[in-house]
């Protein structure tokens, strides 16, 4: 636990810090799916960078490489110069991922945070069609700077603005009104609807997997008949997939299982694959439309980053990188539908791949569940619209027993907090 | 020069990409002021990262640093949790920088690019304030994201954004209606006018020195004409001393010779010394008005930028390298002078500390120069509303041969483009 | 017909001329609900000035105080200052509107149209809320400036306005999503999700009956939960009578049968009886929030308007003309009715009290049925998201004979533009 | 007096209301330049509807043209309908105003107010050049709706909006920064600079002598140079001639001193002669943008506004009227020459025509003599930033004596409030 002697944290560190209030001690080293704090306590990790670490912490390939390129004295900042990093970034990731898919998409360095990824995609989309709107979804994420932030769902958040969001149109998501009822009927009526006050956007902007929303997973119907709808109106496909994309589903991309191909895809979190601030945006070459320089920022070549992206690329060089998430996936599922009948339909599970939701019935039960899993060596965050959603986001690569570990501490705090737990334990 | 064939770069590198079509080489190592491509070819870097590389490339002790923190597996990634590394860097920020200078501030880690501090920035004068509209200055950069963006003077960044840019008024700069004239007190007219349609801003955002809009210097006199009239009206005042704080004036923020206290300071480029992606916010804690989590990010906790940083600040903690910086500059200014002096006036010089312009009469000029330069082994950018002006922006500790070996490229390069030089070689 | 030669219209009168389109004569004389054009040809109308002439053309007693009020050198003009007319009208319309209906409202003169009205209301619901946003419905139809057209469905006309229509959010009226689904449930879902980007509006703009839009009439159990809504999240409920007060539908205002008291009421069109240019705003004094003089405008002191009001307030004082009202609706309804049964359900019948809507099976059939009806001496016109709506809209004094001859016309060019009525004339 | 006991106004209109509160008398009756209250008392009116009565009150011939129409059963109320009256308006409107000064310009009915006519040339330019930004100027004063708010200058009744008022750029008007500094200079240098901020906007709006914000009168230079450079930005002009057209400075339209054609024209107020609501603009054919319908509204058919306006039109087809106009200014300014050479300098003259403003020291002392004025029986307002100028705005064909007799009581109440008059008085 932090000394609140010389505690520079909360002296010095702005309120707005978050994350260190739910674990409050000092954390210091970390590999794989294991991080130990300043005492040398150990803790599985969950949480995993909030998705930044699908290949684990201090990946010791990666690290290899890094510590490699730092002692030859290559180039670590070349903003959006050629460098020979980022050239092998390139070309594998032309082989490994987009030529597999056939995807004839460019890839723009946005600046290296997610939401200069979303805002680069949103500026894309506004230039390529002439239409100002973008659409976006009940309990969608997509970050912090204002064009991002106005596509963003949750209130508390865009409170922090302190000004006017313009120009988005907010749709129901995928299960929004029911789980018989197909949302894109209803946006294709408004649209269609020359007197419902919505007109065709620029872009729908969308995650596959809401996963700050809550772990809600769109199906392949819905994201098909999204896309079909899109393309009859004019309007691009931006997929937002800096959390569930990098092989977070089993596929590189999120929407793979869809048979679909976004317009614009945004990717940063996992895409260094160490953790390292890296983003990216793919575009159609046909909406290429922003002109040279148009969008800038200096970051946008991080050589570092590059080098531990282009081995990260190598897991997808074959399919066994997908097959083992597959199989942590189901060991995942089993858990959490033990978990829930053990707590009487009580909890919920919800989610695709290794972003799973266990749903509480309260924020104060989600909370719970962290807090005690924290004090019994797991580290595991909420989410959703209340916080009612306990996220499960594992390295990709945890060891199936460090996983088993994992779910149990989890199968333990959250039976102690259901009605019956309680009972016994109150 | 980049081979046709096999080009990754052309073959799928989004079109918005800039600066490598005026060094179209592919560049590989970088040691201090130096930087060179894949065939051998040195150059001397008077460009910096943009100011990203005030420490210069590669500086050997952080990397020294960063090679320990590597092995050691010291946690890289953290988000905005607690670690080891960020409390060294935050103990260290204030002992060598707040302290001294008896900033109360708070410091907020709003995502590692510059624009991402901006937004946060503007968030928290926002809602400290209650008003929404910003107070921007004409030639002013801020950032490519959409809040940042609207507050950047540049047209073609602007029409980027293809939507409405809202809540920014626009105000002259320090000279912009000639020298004679304070523009603070048309500012001041303006919002004191109830019937100007000016009102009293949230926050002056400002950089003390424009680089990107021509390295434009503001006196002492206007910042604190300017910070005066905030204070009366309410309105806070926001240095964006991303390009020019970090010690490229000589001292560590641009405005202490002003003797001016910002409510909030933008820091970013070379604040991991390293140009590893960071940047931050300081805040008054009087104005720290963003809730916990209310603004988040995943690459806030970019740990190996906090090693390097740390590094960073030990140049601080004494005079000595302010006392070698003003000892570049005084070199710096000397060979300028000369160089407008051997124009004959067709040049003129701007700036303060280490980034000095050298105004040429035309961005063809300035374009000749620098693409000239670049065939004799100097990197140097344009910057200005027209491109008009070449921009140096060395390493702060240039070594003073290779300082004087790029000036005289520049000279020479210059001269050639003057009236004289064209006649003559013509 | 417009002659062709010397026709000032086509010469100098703007594009954007529009229902002239559609009766292309010039009109001269009016009494009652009958108009003629200039050859002599009399009309029956059913359009009664897009809703302003509910007690008819050249009301005979409204015209004699009219004539008399000018002879007397009565003040005609007198922007916002007190005058006897305008006193009188006052006092009327306490005691025979708002006293019998128990409302303790605040009248404002908002400037003589209906979309100032609108303004105003948006005004007044922003500044005593403190909150930006306004809630708006599918097909919802409130005028032409550009605050009142944000709030505005129709694209045709948004598109007109060339800008960004800001802070409005748009929510499916009253049976957009079938008659069994009540969308304020819907409504409150979105409104009470922390995180589906709704936040509580300051108000909800509504017609209880779409008149534009399609005559889609909200039921009272839907105004009742939309009210109950309202309340619960501090947002204030504005409904715009323009087209459907004034005794369109039988009593006074129209959400009177569902017991309901707005916050903010919007009246025009037929308050002054006579078709004089006059709106009004009905403000709940504990939301009275603009202060002296924060609205203005020239024409709100309009007496002329204010003489004529006050006597068609007089229609008011009694049961008489609501129950008049209420036969002329059933002898309407009646009449409708059967030309859907003949149309063997191609038509469909909508609406409530005297404003009804004949639903075309297509825009075409619509505007055929419109201009057979002009051809046979009946001025009708069309509605709805696609123009596929034949509107009635008589006047409320119309004689029991001149209704049935209208009717009359209708079906017989309604019948002939049904699959067999075409057959047969085809 | 009101009385306070059955005072409707005070009971049941809304907070807003603001000019009876300056004149707290009901007025009854009126003719020519003279106004009378319920008991009886005579007033002088310097005030002519804030510049709806440019003829006068009640208008005798006007007034007979008008019952002789009523009587006539000739129709009222048309929408936007052809009838008799508007076709016989747009006739001689076309060759007494339009043909003479060759304006090919188209006429839009706009809806009777003059913040309709703004919003609708705001749209025209809009949709026309395909830009959104509007210029408008420092102290400009153009309406109450939404859109027409965002271009006025002052803040109080800018604060009445509740929310953003977006698009709008502001520039400083003729004579702000100082008689000797043509602002349009500084506006060309800010549009012309790429990276200033400041884009080429739709449209420049402008009063050429701003009423409201002071009887601030632009010069024809630089009317001119302004016309010259939105030429060559491709910027229309839209002259707000409301409140100074229809004669107040002599010509029909304000700007015809300074020889240039504005692409847009706004005429209300005085337009119908008879104070009645009647609002157009005057469009260049050339970017008549606006589709049928796509602006609208109900009382655009003002018929006895157009019985009115086309007698009015008659003062026009002769210069008889425009020599009395400047008679009656030269009397005048004369004095209130006299006034200020009285008050020893403490007052000051302002203002082109029959606009004429005499600025006080404070607003205290514009309030105070207004005040005093009425007690005298001469009703006159202030206007200006601050309230502080006393503003002359008599009917067009006051008779001398009437004018002589309200300017001597405007001598007396002003020299009372200078500071020798305090002494004498006090």
């Amino acid at each position: 636990m932090l000394s609140e002697i010389n505690n520079v944290f909360a002296r010095r560190e702005s309120n707005v810090r978050s994350y260190c209030r739910s674990f409050p001690v000092v954390f210091d080293k970390a590999e794989g799916s294991h991080i130990w704090d300043e005492s040398g306590q150990q803790y599985i990790d969950f949480f995993a960078g909030a998705g930044a670490l699908n290949y684990g912490h201090n990946n010791p390939e990666m690290r290899d490489k890094l510590i490699e390129y730092l002692t030859l004295s290559s180039i670590s900042h070349s903003l959006d110069l050629h460098t020979a990093a980022k050239q092998s970034f390139l070309e594998l990731f032309e082989s490994s991922v987009l030529r597999p898919r056939q995807l004839p998409h460019k890839v723009m360095f946005s600046g290296p945070t997610g939401t200069n990824a979303v805002e680069s995609a949103l500026k894309i989309a506004r230039v390529a069609t002439g239409r100002q709107r973008i659409a976006a979804f009940t309990n969608g994420f997509h970050g912090m700077t204002l064009g991002a932030l106005a596509a963003t769902g949750n209130s508390y958040n865009r409170a922090g603005a302190g000004c006017n969001l313009p120009d988005v149109d907010r749709y129901p998501f995928d299960g929004y009104l029911g789980k018989d009822v197909n949302t894109v009927d209803l946006i294709a009526r408004l649209i269609d609807d020359p007197s419902s006050g919505y007109d065709a956007p620029a872009a729908f902007l969308l995650e596959t997997i809401q996963a700050e929303g809550g772990v809600n997973a769109a199906s392949s119907e819905w994201l098909q008949s999204l896309a079909k709808l899109a393309k009859r109106v004019g309007a691009l496909i931006i997929v937002d997939d800096i959390q569930v994309g990098c092989g977070r589903t089993g596929d590189f991309f999120s929407f793979e299982m869809a048979d679909i191909q976004p317009d614009l895809v945004c990717l940063s979190k996992s895409i260094s694959g160490y953790g390292l601030p890296m983003a990216l945006v793919l575009i159609n070459p046909e909406i290429d439309a922003l002109q040279p320089g148009q969008h800038n920022g200096t970051f946008r070549g991080n050589n570092l980053a590059f080098v531990t992206a282009s081995h990260a690329l190598s897991y997808w060089q074959d399919n066994a990188f997908s097959t083992a998430i597959k199989q942590r996936t189901e060991q995942t599922t089993t858990a959490l539908d033990g978990i829930v009948a053990m707590s009487g339909g009580e909890f919920k599970r919800r989610g695709r791949g290794m972003i799973q939701g266990l749903v509480c019935p309260s924020a104060d039960i989600a909370n719970a569940i962290s807090e005690t899993a924290f004090r019994h060596g797991l580290i595991i965050e909420t989410c959703g619209a209340y916080g009612e959603v306990v996220k499960l986001l594992p390295a990709l690569n945890i060891p199936s027993d460090v996983l088993a570990q994992g779910l149990s501490i989890l199968k333990d705090c959250s039976l102690a907090n259901t009605t019956i737990g309680q009972a016994i334990t109150g």
